[in-house]
């Protein structure tokens, strides 16, 4: 078992020697956010807090630490769901949220430069003031940009676009020892030895904390529709899917959403959902460059839905139909969180064509565990947000249920050739389903991975693949 | 320095054990093709060339491998040009090209799942007949899809859509030891563990053998246009790309060519190019579902080509015409090869908007060299062919002549941010700039990584970062 240093007076004169006194958040002055994130169960302070202005001060405060054997977790807005931002061995956390510079839009490489503390929401308005699209599109908003790319997230606009790791063209890095790394660039394509980037992008802090990174852009879309779909029930919805994409229409969107959920919405936002008339819903959106090149795919996608079962077809074309549609969908996981005493979730990831199988699985765990699950997600590619709620459960009882059905619900997942994570990443929380889910030889390069960027264990140990 | 045991006749025998002795090439069956790649100025022969059928066979062959530390060279086609798929030291040359089957089209998940030996143009013929796109398109089709894998291929589509390891969605690989391991799939996102897939896409053969690919398809788009543009310099020619790029009109590809090459291409091809009143010429294509969606692209970006001053604008908006301009394209390599004695290559890639910069820079060098280099590429995304041709030097010059010229280019190329290759890979050729690009840490980082995958150092010996 790895040891390491809890910090002290000594540490934190030897720290401010370096980082100015005012950014350093030390004993009583640690707020309580710090201790966990979004959905952990349990709280773990740091030691310390660092709020890093600067790649050389993250240097610097990398260098101290792998010196004196000092555990680092790095942290950005501490929206994660699997307690990747925790810190489990206290030490130093690294809070990057004041590094949140828009440093370069390059129009002629579209490309844009970021410290890791933009928010996404300010990136997405950002682009969009200048005419770009930033695809990646987590419902969590307020999320940096810095722990999107750490967890490599999905978010709604991967049918048409792919996921994070897809706009990531270049990074600025921090090794474990202080050692500042560029990799990749403004390049579109890159052939040159093997890809450290990629192996950056998604490992949770675990090799490296992201300084910089250089995002790519596509133009705006000058038009987008949405599609509200009412289905009888959520099986029929579902099952609409495979033959839209079949049908070779290529919706940016298709979400799956049920009425329980919706009406958890309605009472968080305190805003009636347009439509109530069904169990079911598929919300799609079109983006295209005029209406006429959307109609072509929507009418295609619209027939389809009604052969397969769909009760009704609501389009949205104005902004403001669309954002209370949107708007619903972004507050889901807000609003089933209020609706209960404490919950914890599963992110997989199964082939898209699988995704009723899931869906169907989760309903009849439902009687079978005597336990609410509710479930909203990404059916357009396969990854499913399902939130088991503990309700008036007592303490014991929900241990011993939540345990089991997670591990029902995983190992679903693997029967359907799915993973543990397609968006939320494995964390802490997470550990031991990776572990069941990957071969044990998988697991050993992991570990042998991590070894060669940051042979002492010191950034954010217990992740991912580490003990 | 590791030493790896020749094979001898015992091994023959044992190896006959496990592969049909008609599939061993042994001795004096080792064709001449086998010593070198399309590009190696040396030849090195395996002791041995096994032409595997199965997952099963090659797992059997990298445990007997292992066992007896006999050095490994995985082959495609052996049209790569640095030399990584020659065998350096010997050993097994394992050849992929039996494994040529199309295991499943999934239209429910829009993948294909193939054997590594399938050839690019096989792949391209067998979508687009069911209607699909497999967007990377390098211009060397009797490629093998392992190949491309191995070296992460860009082709000419990366402008819009990106390059080899944008769709793999899954891999089927065996490790130095023998073990077989699946890495991602169907799935369109995951977050779970490190990003295994991507360490082995583009890593030339050293990490891993591919056995199997799951690659993502796009539907085919209806239409498309092809533009080629005259201007009076290839530096006119290349500074309107930029533009065209921040014009926010998303075009599919987009070439850089001159009349040299050009005309080297009309004697390999014997047929004539459908102009010849400029020195230099962009040809532009762009895909879209309608002409309506296509015009107003082409439309914007010929307004810009006149503005930067270009003769003339040509679409090509029939098969014929288009195929005609296109075939030229693709005969570049194998035209200018012809044209000369002996060559070797740079492929470098630098940020797009600074192309010309790397275009002037080489007309100048020619002159200052004296020696002629032909370039063609990829100015849509920066991305660079030059060849040097040794035509009538002596050895002796020419190594000297190669090597500064060499030098040169690769350090210009460092100093507009650029990396040693876009699409080519390193091999044995390159890694002697690759090590001046990038930090000695990073190359610690990457053997590192190549000894948790490959302990003994069999796999592909002397290529990429190993010594």
């Amino acid at each position: 078992m790895n040891t390491y240093k809890r910090l002290d007076q000594d540490d934190l004169k030897n720290i401010t020697a370096f980082i100015n006194r005012d950014r350093i958040l030390w004993d009583n002055e640690i707020n309580e956010e710090y201790s966990h994130d979004e959905l952990s169960a349990k709280q773990h302070y740091p030691d310390m807090v660092v709020r890093a202005v600067s790649t050389e001060e993250i240097s610097k405060l990398m260098h101290y630490a792998s010196e004196n054997h000092i555990a680092v977790t790095p942290r950005g807005a501490g929206t994660g769901l699997v307690g990747a931002s925790v810190a489990i061995e206290h030490g130093i956390m690294l809070d990057t949220t004041l590094m949140n510079h828009f440093i370069e839009l390059d129009e002629q490489n579209l490309t844009l430069t970021v410290e890791p503390g933009v928010l996404l929401m300010e990136l997405a308005d950002y682009v969009e003031k200048h005419g770009y699209l930033y695809p990646p599109d987590p419902g969590e908003k307020s999320a940096t940009i810095g722990g999107n790319i750490s967890t490599n997230a999905g978010g709604m606009r991967a049918v048409k676009f792919g996921v994070t790791r897809d706009y990531v063209r270049g990074l600025e890095v921090v090794l474990a020892d202080g050692t500042i790394m560029t990799l990749g660039g403004k390049v579109v394509k890159n052939s040159s030895g093997y890809d450290l980037k990629d192996m950056i992008i998604g490992s949770e802090g675990t090799l490296a904390i992201i300084t910089k990174a250089v995002l790519k852009l596509l133009p705006l879309p000058k038009k987008s529709v949405s599609l509200l779909v009412p289905f009888p029930t959520l099986a029929e919805a579902i099952r609409a899917v495979p033959p839209i994409i079949k049908s070779k229409a290529v919706p940016t969107a298709i979400e799956f959403m049920e009425r329980e959920v919706i009406m958890d919405a309605e009472e968080y936002l305190g805003r009636k959902f347009p439509d109530n008339q069904a169990d079911a819903y598929l919300l799609l959106k079109f983006d295209g460059n005029s209406m006429e090149e959307i109609a072509s795919y929507y009418d295609k996608v619209a027939q389809i839905c009604l052969q397969q079962g769909a009760i009704d077809l609501l389009i949205a074309d104005t902004d403001e139909r669309a954002e209370s549609i949107w708007k619903a969908r972004g507050a889901f996981l807000e609003a089933i969180k209020s609706s209960t005493t404490m919950m914890d979730e599963v992110d997989v990831v199964v082939p898209r064509s699988l995704v009723h199988n899931f869906v169907e699985y989760i309903h009849q765990l439902q009687s079978e565990m005597q336990i609410r699950i509710k479930c909203f997600g990404h059916a357009g590619d396969g990854n499913l947000h399902a939130y088991i709620l503990k309700d008036q459960l007592s303490d014991e009882q929900w241990d011993k249920i939540l345990n089991l059905t997670m591990d029902k619900l995983y190992s679903k997942a693997r029967s359907l050739n799915g993973n543990v994570s397609g968006e939320h990443g494995i964390g802490y929380a997470k550990k031991e389903y990776l572990r069941n889910s990957v071969s044990d030889k998988a697991v050993v390069l992991m570990q042998g991975i991590k070894k060669v960027f940051d042979p002492l264990d010191i950034l954010n140990p217990h992740k991912v693949c580490q003990e």
